[in-house]
C-alpha cells in the first residue's frame, strides 16, 4: 500500500512517498518558493542525488500536480499510475482542543482545521491549500489529518494552563498546546520498543532540538507537559526564536523602541534565539565550529542554549517524579555529540552517565549512557513522515 | 546602636527600628496613601496592639518626619532623642548591574540609583525620596542604601542573558536581575548556621513564596540563578502576576484586545496570577480556605501554583548538580503546610522526604524532612529589616 505523506508550508510543499508494507521511502522531495519567482521542485533520486526543476508555481494545487507528475515522470518517477497511491496523509500544524489524534479528513474535519487558523495563522490555511488541492486533483483518494497539537493534549489542567485572567482562556483557547507532537509521539515509543521495556509505567523525556525545539515529559506513554506553548515561541532557545522570556522585557522593548504586537513578535520568532546571540547564524553547526576555534559570544551562545535545556530536564523530571530515560532527536540531538554531553554535564545527580564513546553517534538508533547509568540516555532519529504515513494507514485499514 | 530602616514605596513607607546589640525591634510601623486621601500611620505598640494616626501626608518629607515623630513622641516613642539614631538603611529596588553590595550613600550612589530608575520606575525613584529626606531632615547621619538585585549579581551570563538580539543588553541592559535578593541572602546564609553547615559546598535551593514570589538556586554561598527577570513579573505563579508565559501569548491578547504595553504589563502583573485564575482574591489564604470547601477552580488555580515552584526545584537542582537544601521562607512558605508539602509531593526522586508532623510548624526555623531525607528541607523565616540595619551596621563599623 502507497501512501504520500504531503507538508504544505506558504511557500513549500515537502513529500514523501511511503510503500508501507515495507516502509520504504519511494520518493520524496520539495516544492520551494511558491507564488515568488524562482519556484523550484527538488527531489532526491533513488542513487542519492538531488535533481532540481525549475517550473513556476503560483499556488498550492499547481505545487500538488507537479509533485504529480513528478512522482510518474517516466524517466525519474516511483509509480506508473497516480492510482497506485491509495491515501494522502498531511502534516496539520494546529488542531486545537478538537484533535487528540489523527482522523480522516471530510467536511467537519476541515470546518475544525479552519477554525483553529487562528491559532496558527501561518501554517493552518498552508496546510488546507494541500488538502483542497488533493481533493481537486484525486477527490476518491482517501486524506488523513495529523496534528502536531494532538500528542499534547493529555496535558492536566495545570500544566496547561496559564495564569492569567481566566476569561482568556474562555474567549480565545488562550493555553499551552505544544507542537512537533508527532515527532514526541514517535520517538518516545520507538525508545520503548528499542529498550524493550513498556511504555506503562516508564518517565522518559523527549528532547527534540533542532532549528526548532521542544522537549515533553512522557509518563505512561502518554504527554504530561511540554516547552511550547500557545505558540512555538516558548521554552527552548532555537535557531531564531527566544524561548522563554520575562514578560515584562517583552513590553519593556515594545515601549523603548515603539513596536506593534506583529513587529515584537518578528523579533522574537525571527530574530532572537542563536541568531540574536551569535550574530554570525543560526545554524548550530556553525555555531559549533566558532566554538571550536574559540569565539567567545560563540561559547556564550552555546552555554544558554545547553543550560535551558539542562533546566527543563530537571523541571519534568520533578514533574514525574523522577526520569528513566533521557532521550534526544531531532537535527541536533541526533547529531551533536557535544549538545548531548553539554546537556546532561550537570545531571549526574539523577543518575545520568554519558559514555564519551557511544556519544560519538550520530543519527543512528543508539544506547549513549554506560551500562551503569541509572537513567537511560538514549539517541532515536525521528521520522514524522513515518509516523504521518502510519497513522495514514492505521486509520483506513481501520475505516 | 540603633539603626533605622526604611523601606519607600511610592505612597507608602515602611519603618523598623533596631537596636544592634541586641537585635530588638524597639519600633515598627508604616505610613500608608501617601499623597493620597486619608493617609495615616500605624505604629505597633510595645505590647504588640496597633494604633493609627490620621494625618495629611502629601509627599515623603513630611512623611519621614511624621515617623520622626512618632519615634521620639512622649507617650508611645521609642528613643528620647532622633540623634539617638546612628544610621539609615534603605531598601533600593533596582541597582542595575552597579552594585553588588550594600553601599554608604554618597552623591555617586544617588547618581547610580537615578541612573537605575528606568529599570525599576515605580520603586526606584519612591526609594530616592526617602534617602533625599533623610539627608534633608538628618543630614549628619550616614545612610546606607540595601538593593535587591545586588544578591543575584553573582548569576553567571548564560543565566543572566535572555536569547533575544544582543543589542537591547548592551543599549537598554536587558537580562535577568532578579529580586528579593536581600531575603534570598539572609534565609540561605541563616540555614548553614542553623544546619551548622558551611557556605562554601552547600547547594541550596531557597523558596521566597508570598504574594510576590521567587526562587533562587545558591552554590557556594553566591547566587547562580533566579526565577525574576528583568522585572518581577517572570518566574513563578503569584499573587496578582503571571509569571512564566509565552511571549507569544502576550502578543497574541494585545493584537486580539488592542492593548498598549502599559495596559498589558497590567494585565499580567496585578490581574493575572492566583487572582487571574481564581477569580474571587489573590490571597493564598482565602484560596486554601477554598480549595477545603472543595472549590474547583481554586483547587486549579492551587495546582498550577504548586507545580510552577516543583518544576523550578528540579531545574535548579539540575543547574546546581544537585540539590542538599530545599528552603521555605515568605507568607507562605514560613506558614502554610499544604503548599510545602504540596510543593515537595513529586521530589522523592531528589531524595526529600517531608515529615508531616514536623511540617506543622508556621513562622519558626524548623527542618521538616525526616532524618532519612537525603535533601534537608527547611522552614527559615525571612527578615529583610534585620539584613538591611545589619549590613547598615557592617558598613558604618568599617567605615
Amino acid at each position: 500500500m502507497k501512501v504520500l505523506v504531503l507538508n504544505c508550508g506558504s511557500s513549500s510543499i515537502k513529500y514523501k512517498l511511503f510503500e508501507m508494507t515495507t516502509k520504504e521511502v519511494l520518493a520524496q522531495g520539495g516544492i520551494e518558493k511558491i507564488g515568488l519567482p524562482g519556484s523550484f521542485l527538488k527531489l532526491t533520486l533513488p542513487n542519492g542525488e538531488k535533481k532540481v526543476i525549475e517550473k513556476d508555481v503560483p499556488e498550492h494545487t499547481t505545487g500538488v500536480q507537479f509533485i504529480f507528475d513528478t512522482l510518474t515522470n517516466a524517466e525519474y518517477g516511483a509509480v506508473s499510475n497516480l492510482h497506485e497511491i491509495k491515501a494522502v496523509g498531511h502534516r496539520v500544524l494546529h488542531g486545537g482542543t478538537k484533535f487528540s489524534g489523527s482522523v480522516l479528513i471530510d467536511d467537519a474535519v476541515i470546518a475544525a482545521v479552519e477554525e483553529c487558523c487562528d491559532l496558527g495563522p501561518l501554517h493552518n490555511p498552508a496546510n488546507l491549500k494541500g488538502i483542497y488541492a488533493v481533493q481537486k486533483l484525486l477527490p476518491e483518494v482517501p486524506q488523513v489529518a495529523v496534528f502536531d497539537t494532538a500528542f499534547h493534549q493529555t496535558m492536566p489542567d495545570y500544566a496547561y494552563l496559564y495564569p492569567i485572567p481566566y476569561k482568556y482562556f474562555e474567549k480565545y483557547g488562550i493555553r499551552r498546546y505544544g507542537f512537533h507532537g508527532t515527532s514526541h509521539r514517535y520517538v518516545s515509543k520507538r525508545v520503548c520498543e528499542f529498550l524493550n521495556i513498556p511504555q506503562e509505567g516508564s518517565r522518559i523525556i523527549t528532547c527534540h532540538i533542532g532549528n526548532g525545539g521542544s522537549i515533553a515529559a512522557v509518563k505512561d506513554g502518554k504527554c504530561i507537559d511540554t516547552t511550547m506553548g500557545l505558540t512555538p515561541l516558548e521554552g527552548l532557545m532555537m535557531g531564531t526564536r527566544c524561548g522563554d522570556i520575562d514578560g515584562g522585557a517583552i513590553t519593556y522593548i515594545m515601549k523603548k523602541e515603539g513596536l506593534t504586537p506583529d513587529e515584537m513578535s518578528t523579533l522574537l520568532n525571527k530574530k532572537s534565539g542563536v541568531l540574536g546571540m551569535f550574530e554570525k547564524s543560526s545554524d548550530m553547526r556553525e555555531l559549533e565550529d566558532a566554538v571550536a576555534r574559540g569565539e567567545e559570544r560563540a561559547i556564550l551562545t552555546e552555554n544558554m542554549y545547553f543550560y535551558r535545556i539542562t533546566k527543563y530536564i530537571g523541571a519534568y523530571a520533578a514533574a514525574m517524579g523522577g526520569v528513566d530515560v533521557i532521550l534526544f532527536t531531532g537535527g541536533v540531538g541526533e547529531n551533536q555529540a557535544t549538545a548531548r554531553a553539554g546537556v546532561c554535564k550537570t545531571l549526574g545527580f539523577l543518575g545520568v552517565e554519558i559514555d564519551p564513546e557511544r556519544n560519538k553517534v550520530r543519527s543512528k538508533e543508539a544506547i549513549i549512557s554506560t551500562d551503569s547509568s541509572k537513567v537511560k540516555v538514549v539517541v532515536i532519529p525521528t521520522d514524522e513522515e513515518l509516523m504521518i504515513a502510519t497513522d495514514t494507514m492505521n486509520i483506513l485499514n481501520n475505516k
